[in-house]
């Protein structure tokens, strides 16, 4: 790997490209906030005044997105994909409350998290809440397809943050440890969120699995950038802390190519900074100095890209629609994205 | 209330008790062990390890009995019961794990907790796969009905929950507070437990409703003898700490009643260990003699009893089988087990 400039993504070309993908599905949005925030509720108040905190924040809604368009492109035309796509986004959000305890994170999506305003318990409690919420929301909803989708899923989530638990502070993950880490904790649940799109919209299981394999590769491709970001973003634009993953020693495919082209001085820095966890004020920058003299971002970047390859190939199936014209734009989108 | 002699209930009779109901079904709760041991499984180590440190501890299973009773005394000759027997006592250790966070505890069966031996984040994962592969269970059960149950079940729980983080620390916790707390917290599953054995013996909604109110009123009962224990039992029969609910600061039936009838000076010290959460060395032993000057312990369960009473009514529709005769003996167990 050679040397690389600093990687600078372009904040308003993604915001831009992410707005046309919600416009297309903003009534079908609209109605899905609408589904989070009644199914929200509980004569508890914590519980809707918590999770509307993070809900409120706003967020992508990438996961929701990809579940209405997913159905929508395969020729849906009634109502149960947006109380699916209210499920994925409320698992979502149990994720991350109970991502945020784990992390100890203090800022999400440019606010500060629940964990930081309201101590650890609560958020366990409420992603719980969440999580059966999402459950009962599937029942409602009767069919046993899409409920083995999503509890599979979630499983498979559960799993992958436990690897992401294994690997931090362990400079001996492998990339193929980190691969099976992400595509347990993030791209799963883009899988499934295309995948039920597509069972809604009673597809053959051919075209369900043309859109699973779609939701994974942009669910690898969206993590990949989102760890290339945490070393190389605008703080503003990524609406968290620059530098999270490395103080928290999480060991992500930036560092796994660093490290497998670091010389002995190299070897003693990462050995110090992520095994053992010490690290001081200047260790960041040194770090990205590491990673950029080995390419290691750029590198990251182009994994991502081969994804979104694989992700667009995914739809080569599937005959010309607008639908499919965003699902295309929502690849550039998770690679080009700045935040 | 009057003055009580301290309550002294015998570890042996109960634990006999206990032995009767768990033989009545010893097969097929070995089977349950299996499907437990076998679901836990995951290619990530740590899950079966920690989720398997747990389970090995042994525990009543009460809420595993209960679907296994119930659905036998309603006629149920089928497997099914053995599987939906698992997701219960899979959703009450994921509950497990993660009260055991919530409230920062050492000690659960007699041994260490996930959190003191693993830290806090793995067991809010583990706990989350968990409660996903109870889920997983159920959809391979088939069921809308059972998964319709046990998805609101998880839900009242985690309300439940909060609720009781909300009362902690808060001496301002009414009499209706409590039962509401734990009608979610402990009843609910109980509740859904007994229910979902008269779902898959088909039985009528009169009869399903009469196991849903058995269930309930016996989670009743149990809780309120888990709170008079955990001011009264001794400790090694209880497998954990006595005091843990006071030293929480968990405003419990005992404490409710207590500060219900105390005088200016017993205030004073309930809001400075209850609300100020300012607790020395000899607060617990006065904490009993207040509770025991109150007959708050004995009054808590005579409240037990009366929901012990309320359970067996619910069991009157029901002719005379080894199963009834059972789980009226598990009335008996609830309200007279020392630990």
């Amino acid at each position: 790997m050679t040397a690389e400039p600093a990687t600078r993504l372009d904040v308003s070309d993604s915001r831009a490209r992410l707005d046309t993908l919600q416009a297309l599905v903003r009534d079908e949005l609209l109605r899905v906030n609408g589904v989070i925030v009644e199914q929200m509720e509980s004569p508890v108040e914590l519980i809707p005044q918590l999770a509307s905190h993070l809900v409120a924040a706003g967020g992508k809604r990438i996961r929701p997105i990809l579940t209405l368009i997913s159905a929508r492109m395969c020729g849906y035309r009634g109502d149960r994909h947006v109380n699916l796509a209210a499920c994925v986004e409320f698992i979502h959000t149990a994720t991350l409350l109970h991502d945020d305890v784990v992390d100890a994170s203090d800022l999400r999506r440019g606010r500060q998290t629940a964990n930081a305003l309201w101590g650890n318990k609560a958020p366990v409690l409420v992603g719980d809440f969440l999580f059966s919420r999402a459950f009962q929301l599937m029942v409602r909803d009767g069919s046993l397809d899409v409920l083995r989708i999503l509890s599979s899923a979630a499983a498979v989530i559960a799993e992958g943050e436990v690897l992401q638990l294994l690997t931090a502070n362990d400079s001996a993950t492998s990339e193929a440890d980190y691969f099976r880490m992400i595509e347990g904790k993030t791209a799963k649940l883009f899988e499934a969120a295309a995948e039920v799109g597509a069972v809604v919209a009673g597809r053959t299981p051919a075209d369900v699995q043309a859109l699973a394999d779609y939701g994974r590769s942009i669910g690898v491709a969206f993590q990949l950038i989102d760890d290339a970001l945490d070393y190389s973003a605008e703080e503003e634009a990524l609406g968290k802390t620059v530098g999270d993953d490395f103080a928290d020693g999480k060991v992500t495919l930036p560092v796994v190519l660093a490290m497998a082209e670091a010389g002995c001085e190299e070897r003693a820095f990462w050995h110090r900074v992520i095994e053992d966890g010490v690290q001081g004020e200047d260790d960041l920058a040194t770090a990205i100095g590491y990673l950029t003299r080995h390419g290691a971002i750029r590198a990251t970047i182009r994994r991502a890209e081969a994804y979104g390859e694989r992700a667009r190939r995914s739809l080569d199936r599937f005959g010309p629609s607008p639908e499919r014209a965003a699902m295309l734009d929502l690849v550039d989108f998770c690679i080009e994205r700045a935040y």
